[in-house]
């Protein structure tokens, strides 16, 4: 039963392979045709689509799923139309595929350049949201990719719909239905069998909880990212303008809590505790929020006594963990010691400070007087995002469709050798 | 015994993470000095490295090693000078830390820049060549990254000499001695704590045979970067230029049999077979070059014929495989079942075949017209390497200073926050 599993997803990864070696031939004008016929096909089979996602949903009530859960799971006409729209604005932009990366005539007159190429064959593991199924075909296909994607079995009715217009839509552009494959999704070992795949799978991005990423990191032998896990703080320096302070606190941690650039920590200086502690923690209150602090945030109401684990945890809910920090230096200790290396932001008038704490801190992306909020692949311009990196290997921060592909460098002779050395 | 082990080598990582924190903001001016320091240091204290290197020799001849691995392992004043003069060089290069990769002023008016940081801690897993501790330890540096060094035990007195020296130098130019460690090497064990140490090492690079490579890929938890295992083949197409060919598959197999970027494999259009093979046939055996070959090469006087083993090896040694294709799409799927992705080289004088091979060979380095031999970081203009890249995440090809780096997003604002969507 595990081997035929396996023998399934090695199945599927192969086909991928002979997909991906069309589409790594693809022209842009095919591939932005491809993706509006997944446009133009979900709008049109929109009644398909939601049916399947009643069932789904009924599934899911069935087993009790949270209410969250359900509300990330459901889809309704004007999800599907963002989620169409999402791929129109991917075939908006350029093509990363053949972009000159570096190139020169090297002493000896080889013409030598490095161009971006697709990774090839990519998998994708993620939780309920089935909008992520179309999001990631449509980076994967615009970057020249095969996608392997193994979605949540509380998103299989849902998934299967979506599957099935996109590949119809691969055809109807002349590009191959295998660029978009779904795994099986009802038995954990799918997982294992695609992350040990290697050779037939260039590149696995697991998107979802801690637990997901560990799994995956653990058991891969296939090249992985790892995305989505943030212990994000907001540093309040003993120079800070405390209006400003406070804006960005707030921002950061209740517009989104369920996000991974939400703050979950609060770091603020002792030179401005006595003013900043009493204000903020109001001010937190107000929006419902529930602080786990240290001694000093401990003396104000309804703050709670931070434990150890506080500092480390990413709450993805309305909490936050709060203390005072001596200096600058022991904000930046405090971050490197419990931070997940994905947003990190300082708010202060100080331009030293500012310099010291953005060359420091070693994360993903580190904000002066700005929200952790803004850490997300559309703010930054790249129209679309797969993922937020958190490791340092290939892809750092939000993940566009450069971050989807490789190298490869071509040199031009005309009849060169190496003399001997 | 080995939880011991564990503990040294996590203990060396734990201080390689402190001294990684000092050299993310090193000057260029402070790195380059300690560079001068460290090539001032091995040429003033050449006797301690020779005498050191002398041991290592005796113990190897009283082990029974390989001439081939003895000559690797020596060294002599001449070698010692050479790698000095190699960490001249790269302090010549240009500091890759701070380089800005992409920025933009966002239409919120948040300043976005994507600069180059230090990768942090790197481990390097090597083989017995002992300039490779040099060589890894001024990339690293040069990077400002802090190198934990895993050598092989036949060159460990050597190793040991040559660390002295680079830590002196470190603290003569005021950085910390623990950028450049030395683990234990007497026990396979210190390399799997080294690969598993997730969160205290950044990156671990193995440089070796594939048993290496896949031992590491296998028990990794740390992001790796697969080196240095290379079929390269030659594909002579239709359309050669059949004197170029002779040229090119000469130099591609024999100016250097051990190293990664030979040749391997030869493969023959049908259309210049009857002219081709015999002549390449002459030619290589003149230059004592064992073929294993297909029926069509088997016709001819002293070659073997290649069993199907032969299409995926990687010989090192004055061997080569050797078949006649159909086509050049035989040609590309015969790479694609039995490369490694490393350097692929074409000889052809059709500018549409040239187009079409490049296209659609998925490696790291793609020739036309030229030696497979050219895949080098020095030969590409990186003034040095660490290795040559035969994976797709995050460097491809071969290794400098820029592939040592990772990135991070810095985003300066005004008190800016990010609106509910």
């Amino acid at each position: 039963m595990t081997d035929d599993l396996r023998e399934q997803v090695h199945a599927a990864a192969r086909r991928a392979r002979v997909a991906a070696d069309e589409l790594v031939l693809a022209t842009r004008e095919r591939k932005d045709a491809a993706l509006h016929e997944m446009a133009a096909g979900l709008r049109a089979r929109v009644r398909e689509v939601l049916d399947a996602n009643a069932k789904d949903l009924e599934a899911g009530r069935a087993a009790g799923l949270s209410q969250g859960l359900l509300d990330r799971l459901a889809l309704d006409e004007k999800r599907v139309d963002g989620v169409a729209k999402g791929l129109e604005t991917v075939a908006g932009l350029a093509d990363p595929v053949g972009e000159v990366l570096r190139g020169s005539i090297l002493p000896n007159g080889l013409e030598l350049r490095q161009v971006r190429v697709p990774m090839g064959v990519v998998g994708m593991v993620y939780e309920a949201r089935p909008n992520v199924t179309v999001d990631a075909a449509g980076l994967a296909l615009k970057s020249g990719n095969a996608v392997l994607l193994r979605g949540s079995s509380s998103a299989e009715h849902s998934n299967a719909a979506l599957v099935a217009i996109l590949r119809d839509a691969l055809e109807a552009a002349g590009l191959p239905a295998d660029g978009v494959q779904l795994l099986p999704c009802h038995d954990r070992a799918s997982v294992r069998h695609l992350i040990t795949a290697r050779g037939l799978v260039d590149l696995v991005i697991p998107r979802g909880g801690a637990g997901l990423i560990n799994a995956v990191v653990e058991q891969a032998t296939v090249p992985t990212i790892e995305t989505g896990v943030g212990n994000c703080h907001v540093y309040v320096d003993a120079a800070a303008d405390l209006d400003v302070a406070e804006r960005i606190v707030l921002n950061s941690k209740t517009r989104r809590t369920s996000v991974c650039n939400a703050a979950e920590s609060l770091l603020v200086h002792a030179a401005v505790a006595d003013e900043f502690v009493p204000r903020i923690t109001a001010a937190l209150q107000a929006h419902r929020v529930t602080i786990h602090g240290d001694d000093v945030f401990a003396r104000q109401d309804g703050v709670e006594r931070a434990t150890e684990e506080d500092w480390g945890t990413e709450y993805l809910s309305s909490d936050i963990a709060a203390r005072v920090v001596d200096s600058l230096d022991e904000a930046v200790r405090h971050i490197a010691a419990h931070g997940s290396g994905h947003t990190e932001a300082i708010v202060t008038g100080d331009v030293n400070a500012a310099r010291r704490f953005t060359a420091r801190v070693d994360a993903a992306a580190v904000m002066v007087n700005a929200s952790t909020a803004f850490t997300d692949g559309a703010e930054f311009g790249m129209g679309a995002e797969i993922g937020i990196s958190t490791q340092k290997l290939h892809a750092r921060g939000p993940m566009g469709l450069s971050e989807l592909t490789s190298s490869k460098w071509i040199a031009w002779g005309e009849g060169h050798v190496r003399p001997s050395s």
